[in-house]
């Protein structure tokens, strides 16, 4: 169901120059309509006058949509910010288009109007649930919408891991690391290390090695209600990160259980949207 | 629902030494337990005393269960007498370890005790509806247990395709051939073509293609509900292969619609059995 | 060394109407600098005065340069012509931009003219040597710019290949097929199958299996010393194709002997030729 | 040529328990055969008596050949000991068959025997000189068996990397890392990234992006006299390793010189050494 808009949060890419002149344009726009605008405290200094400023965390929980101008990694951090409460995110890309920031700078307002008269459509996303496991607790749980990423460091040499499917062991893996992608995270760090291309709404998760030194080792994609739980048996300074934007450090034993988390993330689609005519700009498909 | 086995089927691999003695064993066997034996007529040279002799087709609509023995390629040929019917297929592998035919030739016994007690699992599997479509009408049909590849002759040079999911364009590829797989399939050929494993129960198909000449042109998994449409829009001697065993020339222009069959193939599930470690002892996985 | 140009041999591409042009131009420009222009038979309608047109055999043999106005495939197909030759080949080409045909068609004036005053470099290529050897004798013999391949047909199911390097066994494998690659070729059809791209100038060859079953058959690149022979073991409708233009059927048992030929195709680098800014274009890299 | 033997070095792999049983049974072996044994200090403890304890460094100076005892890592540590010295390596792996140590234990003694009466092949294996470049001036130095790894921290996101061969620009690519590898090196991590299998005694080494976002970095191998640069463009925490080994912290800006060292490394083969036959066990090519 499409909620009514009343107010209006925006998130800025950090570091900017163009930033500035788009709030000075849209902000009055927005007021004109009847608007109320949420600006996050980070983006303070460039605040115009009659904004509301708030704490990223209390923003999500005022406003009835949530604009992200920036790339991929701004609607990342902001859909972490947004988590399980079930506010749309329209993504506005500053740069080259992106996989979630579809709309073109110079379509803005057009696609406010869109929204503002109701004429949009929503797409949930499916997001992970993310938990370590250290000595049989539950030790730090995170929210992806795009993938959770067990990786060695720089220096580090190779690591092993043990994965399992619902109890079923599945792989024992010499490798750089390992990444568990939704269908969204599916055209990032995924398909750099070998993964398929997932349609955004199917149910599946994938697995996917990264540089396995047993070369059979394939990215094995298996159905959404399965839960997945990689075991660290092997490695030292070996990271967990989240959307490539926040995670930790795994110690030896530490096991990684991913499952698809209960509420979903929910994207408002630009007008004309469609995953392959993104699939075919994105990676130059003739 | 799994049927009481009043009537068993036996579809045996063409050519090879070790079906007398199978017969010789297991048709008495079934007998001393009160089952009525069904042979192909392919195989009625072999045929020892109290057997029914059938034609393929006929056999398939006689029986409570088909029992395969041989390896993938027998067990695709029985998939596709039992088409639509509902028959379920146990596979007897007689060699090495088959994705279909998982039951070794020792267990035989066993496999059949555990199914004449009702001892055991059914899966289905999806199924593919593969239409060729020539000048607007449907000139051919079939069904697929593993997939649809359209490939390029050996003296051809490349082919162009045309696929698109739902109207929607996703790809023009210059390729050798391109492959529609069913996650059943996801462990055959589209894998030596670069394709994602599967697992066998996701609601999901693959679009791989095979060689092709723009290096982004990655495989995409796809939702069951989808209608994909592949066209040839440029190359000669081009063929339709419908689970690695039957087929047809294609003509320029000539388009292959492929959605999800209504029926699915049900399999008769070994004691113990799990995708995953199957996966593991195929592809060595440590 | 650089051979004084008085001969100008010219081979067109197949049915592209821009050529009867290209002639109008170029024939009356080499002329006014007294230089003799043949044109291959083939070509002989669109035949302007004052032009000797010859058999394409006899045509290398009289010449001091070959040009070749189309694209790649062209080329390949002028480089067989003039075989051993030494004959060089300048490539121009008419379409989009090719790795072998560098030079655009705007530029054709300016190519010319820096050949008839020297000032061009020659590149060398390596040549592959492909026989086939039926039965204990060479019964066909083939000379190759790019690729030796051997694919199965579009009907035919999986092909078994035995591998060796030097009378040494290197892979029994099965697949679609193999190639064996010159470092030129490496950017063609060995692109496509998962090879490594070689610089044209490394003193070495690709062997690369096409969508082998065993995913751990990964492209081996060895040294131009060496001698490969390629024998087939299992498989029916199984063809032999050079450069991707001619070939032969393949027998069972039938083997390929690959091996550095003794002369060396010469290429004629356009000015300012750079191997990577070349495979930049064409890649998109960035 | 090949040295007389007189004096040999042994060095172990750490933390091994099979250590000291392997040095009570060969020590007194090679003593008996009137050679000289020398030890290096860090495994002075399990060390029986009649053997000359050195530093690493001192070690290879001193001895005629080294033997090592362990994997292909422990090989690795051994050949940077012997850098330029000319000095030959004997590999006997303690666990399983590795590219660098092909020997088994059980084999030791008729090695050795082999090694004292001459009956053996050597054979030179290229070695890169790896510079890291900052502010203009060579601030350190590697020599490299297998590879130089650029490679983003755990934490890290992508980084940017602009790489050139003999000057000339070749591939500005976003990714995890890169490899530049020897043909030794070509079955280690650049294998696992996607690279092709260079025999041995190639004349070449290979360029390897590792998880490029770019689908068409593919690796390429250019001739052993080029030149390659990698510059640090954008991301911070990251590393240089060389062999997995030894490396440092890489700052923005910093590059990467790569060449051919002027020496090489100097392998004692086993007798019956094969390199395919190496790689069928090692891949397990059938």
């Amino acid at each position: 169901m499409k909620p009514q808009i009343h107010k209006v949060g925006i998130i800025l890419k950090k570091q900017d120059s163009r930033v500035q002149s788009i709030l000075r344009d849209i902000v009055p726009w927005l007021r004109a309509r009847e608007l109320e605008v949420f600006l996050d405290q980070g983006s303070a200094e460039q605040c115009p006058p009659a904004v509301c400023v708030a704490q990223p965390e209390e923003l999500v929980r005022e406003v009835d949509v949530v604009t992200v101008f920036g790339g991929d990694g701004t609607l990342l951090y902001a859909a972490r910010l947004v988590g399980s409460s079930g506010v749309p995110i329209l993504g506005i890309n500053l740069g080259s288009l992106g996989f979630l920031t579809e709309v073109k700078l110079d379509d803005m307002h057009e696609a406010f109007e869109r929204l503002l008269a109701g004429n949009y459509q929503l797409e949930n996303r499916m997001l992970l649930k993310v938990e370590v496991v250290r000595g049989g607790n539950v030790s730090a749980q995170y929210l992806a919408l795009n993938d959770a990423v067990i990786n060695k460091g720089a220096l580090a040499r190779i690591i092993e891991l043990e994965v399992s499917v619902n109890s079923q062991p599945v792989l024992y893996t010499r490798a750089d690391g390992l990444i568990i992608s939704t269908p969204t995270g599916s055209t990032a760090y995924s398909l750099a290390a070998g993964g398929p291309i997932l349609h955004p709404t199917l149910d599946a998760f994938i697995i996917a090695p990264i540089c396995p030194h047993t070369l059979t080792n394939r990215p094995v994609v298996i159905p959404e209600k399965d839960t997945v739980l990689v075991c660290l048996r092997r490695g030292a300074d070996v990271m967990l990160t989240v959307d490539g934007q926040v995670g930790m450090s795994l110690e030896p034993q530490d096991c990684l259980r991913v499952r698809r988390a209960e509420s979903m993330l929910t994207l408002v689609l630009p007008f004309g949207h469609n995953f392959f005519k993104l699939l075919r700009e994105k990676l130059r498909w003739g």
